[in-house]
């Protein structure tokens, strides 16, 4: 294989002013299995598809957490990478909460995890996390949802997905976006709908092999 | 040989989006003897390959360890890299007894190793652990199994194999899962039967060339 | 891919005594969408294109930052480290604030960025910041608009652009600088302008694709 | 030469899933001067080829440890590292005697060599040790002999030879251990007869070239 | 680029006994925009030229620093690195005052500097500095002038230019030195013709595009 | 020239279990000027060629060492790495004499320098020491005699040389050592003769040129 | 330029038992300008070359150091790493004299400074030192001449030259040492003659460009 002589350590930068060992984090991204999300006023929809190692003896593998009352995120990528950062999620909210007494805001908290991405892709002795987050949330300002990436982006969205295939999901919510209501029920639809393009024909989803989440106002 | 460029360093992202020195550990699992496990409602049932080094002289090899009074593993891999797992998981399981005064629950052991898994995959001075688990237990929510990977992923089983030819094991228990019943003697002869198909056709099972572990409910 | 062979470590001169790394650094800052800053002896003007991952459906990138009452900063290149150093100035600000009882001046503040930048283009453990930032501000000796590097380098300007295709904005500013006045609603007509220069010809500014800031006397 | 490219560096997994340097400083054991060990019930007894670097002026060199009034080693390979970790052990075997009043448990002895050599190949500042161990001992439990490699692998056995041309003395065992008693003069004979077959025909063994040692119960 | 070997780390050796990395920091110093000092018995005065990123809407950048009362620095090369030194000068000047109640002698001021630049040239973690002084002042023993180099020699001029097109400046003081009076005026004079022969014929020197100070006796 | 791969780091193993960078440390003592020692039940002689960097006009370097008043070392390779090492034995020594209150037996120290030296072919971070020492002293048990190698080897021995050209002597040794008696006036003139041997025709050993000690009883 | 791969690493042995980058440092005292230094029974005179950057202009870089009131050294090499070692050693004696009230002896102090640069050459992160040094002095036990050497080595001598044409002085000694008397004034004019003969014929020593020490008995 050809190798691009700039790609070997993360903090060296390409005469074209690109990291590209952030880029190909962003790729193991791309090859995890589909996570759609879409918000409305007061809710947040998140929707995964499970990848089930072996099919008929294994449970299917997580792709929803639930951080805290108020929020929940889906992964794409490198679920160990994922589990990681749910767990460092975990722990920010309860700090918050010990702290302030109040829950943590949804923007502090995808932004924590935005800046702990960055430093992984700034420190020559690790590597970036191979994970994308998608971060739903409800609080005192309505449903929010955010994307983070390996770069340590962080990107407000009303409908967005990531994973394989993803582009067909985000064809879709552009398509359909006007006609989403704030029944949070029409949002599940939605989002299983943008869900079902990620997956070959032949496959059905059920709730063996995908994955809903809600958070909301009054749930 | 034809050297891959992106295998070297541990914390090097491939432009797939893949890390090769994860994929080359998990290779070492797959290298060793193998290893099954399967579970009922109350019962899990681990059994081993033994390999001695010389065949009659030698003590076989052991691959099966008791961790705790409630959850055994068996290994498959580096067997060096299993017991320094292995003496991990038994001060886990004796710090959380010493704090909380119960027994560890089985997920929250399985998430541990899993973590120490992956953390040693984004240091750079380290190498990921070449060694493969299956970690089965009984808590207060039943029978559990887990398979953890040198990726520092985790999964839920009713029934798995891993280590080398463990496919035949496989296929054997996507025939016969059906038909498994909650009496762990009927689990131990399953677990037989599926390990009798990773081995040559003139080798006999015997107490000595294998290992068989039951965890379960008043045992 | 022709490499370079000197610009592998940060910390490795040329023989033409470059340091290669911090120069590919600053081209991910021309790679940046553009923001442009201008000033007038009591306003200070930032205004910068911003860029959607996903047109319709994702809000806009952020790339004007509220550090304090009297500064603001407008980025181009990676908003991941951008969003670092706008943390850092804000904590610097504050614990100015706290130590002297007055506001920080706006060049202490913005040296204090520079400093920072040239402190990771001399250890060999990290990389050189990729993102430039325009720091205007309004303090006592009146506006100041510094622009700063990943070099560590530090210009004081009336008016500058950087990012992508910001020659044109710097023409525009050439151009037009003397008859700018001190009211600030000529500069941010200004401002706009010139940022339209470093558009294409098809796409029209609106409130949705730039942002704006003012900062000054009696504001 | 040419150049295997994963086995520089000891933390570097091939991609078939083997550490190449741990295999390599197995080598450093198979080219050591021979050491045989073999226990009956009660008894364990090592021998040892010494090598001599000057064969009438020099002191032949140690190859048998005594480590504990219960415990004594033989080593094949590197002897400066055999030196360094029997020093290890006979700290580790004070040290148990002080706290627990009792002497320390062979096996006990054995697993701690080898978790200390598997810690070796996992750091990425030092190399794996290149020797090899023939740890025999008698406790409460009986009589025990353990080989522990530069892997930090640990076997049990009943008769075993390590070392340059022990191929031969396993040979040895195997033929005759059936015909073993529980009489350590009776050992030593075997003992001798297994080393003699990892010498050149015309090399005698003396009390100068080769050295017995004897643990057991009321000895 | 055809590459030298041994410049890439700067604590490696060429067979010459030269430290290439040393030199080619020296070779930034050269591409710096021109510097020139010259002293009489109790006068010292430095010039630099000023280079503006952009010629009209920029302030010119700052290449005179006034370290003390009675000392001043011209810097040629990185500008980034020349502030970090005389941040550093700074202090090291209030801490000599705040410990000894005198002011710092030049010579010691000078020595810090140097052995500052020396220890950056014999660690293998960081870069030599990329810039150049010309220090100038005035205590008890009269005027000096000190010139420092990455490499960390230091030395005592009577006049002496770095940086671009130095040698022009040179040959001038060369020619004129005996001419020169106790005056400041007078040599201010001198210093500005020197400088001018290290510009384009077109170029005519300004306040805009020169600084110039003076640091002596009743100042 | 031709580079074996496996002979950068001190801590990479060959594929035949060799540590190159060690071998190579042996060949700068095979390198350094002739010692030999010898020795009888009470008495241990000790010669050195010394080697002059200028013949006329300067002392000779110094190969032989007091250590305590009881042990001598002689040394051959770096001259440096041997005075470093003579200062380390001397701290032992005085250190053993202050807390036993007895002087340091030979054995024990010359173990100590082994593992010293067997500690730095271990490390990454250093190199092996270049220099052997024949270590010779006098202590309850009689008189001794020890070799120790960079690799961290020790031996015992009746009579030995080391350096450049030691063959000769070792063979003189051969031949004469059933000869030599217990009267250390004896031992010196076999020294000499067989320090003689690894000299040039044409070169007389005088006072100059050789340097003799002896330790023992009595003396 | 063809590059002998074994001196990258000053902590790496060539096949040979050499330490290129050792050797590559000495080089650089030989590249440096002449030094020479002689002694009688009672006095030490040390002369250098003194080099100028720019010959009318600048003053000449100080060869000659003094130390203490008993003690000075001359230095041929990089004049940065120089200042550094005497300073070094202008501390060693204030706490020699401050601990033990009596001046430091000649040989303690050169011996302090060769171990400080053995200890340069057995890490590897930095670089050995490239400057040889000559240290006269006077103590209760007569005037001393040493040399000491990138490499840790440390020569006694009664005349030596170091640095560029070293090799006429040294002839000159060689010839004419016999005639030296133990009068100062004769050992300065001998000092001289040696010197003159490592300067180009048309070259006169004047006081400009050669500087002259003298330590000794009652000065």
């Amino acid at each position: 294989m050809f190798r691009n002589q700039y790609d070997t350590d993360i903090t060296t930068w390409s005469p074209q002013g690109r990291l590209h060992q952030v880029e190909y984090a962003m790729e193991a991204v791309q090859q995890g299995s589909a996570a759609v999300g879409l918000k409305s006023k007061d809710f947040v929809v998140l929707a995964t598809l499970k990848r089930a190692p072996h099919a008929e003896l294994s449970s299917y593998q997580k792709k929803l957490f639930k951080i805290d009352d108020h929020i929940g995120i889906a992964i794409a990528g490198l679920a160990a990478d994922g589990r990681v950062l749910s767990k460092y999620m975990r722990n920010e909210c309860m700090s918050h909460q010990y702290v302030f007494e109040t829950p943590v805001p949804v923007q502090r908290l995808a932004s924590k995890i935005a800046d702990k991405s960055q430093k992984s892709t700034q420190s020559s002795s690790g590597r970036p996390f191979g994970v994308g987050l998608l971060v739903g949330g409800y609080d005192e300002t309505g449903a929010h949802l955010y994307q983070t990436c390996p770069s340590g982006n962080l990107y407000s969205y009303k409908a967005i997905a990531i994973g394989a295939r993803s582009q067909s999901a985000k064809t879709y919510f552009e398509k359909h976006y006007d006609t989403f209501t704030n029944d949070w029920k029409d949002l599940i639809v939605h989002a299983l709908k943008a869900l079902k393009g990620t997956t070959g024909d032949n496959v059905e989803l059920t709730t063996k092999n995908c994955s809903v989440a809600v958070v909301g106002k009054d749930l």
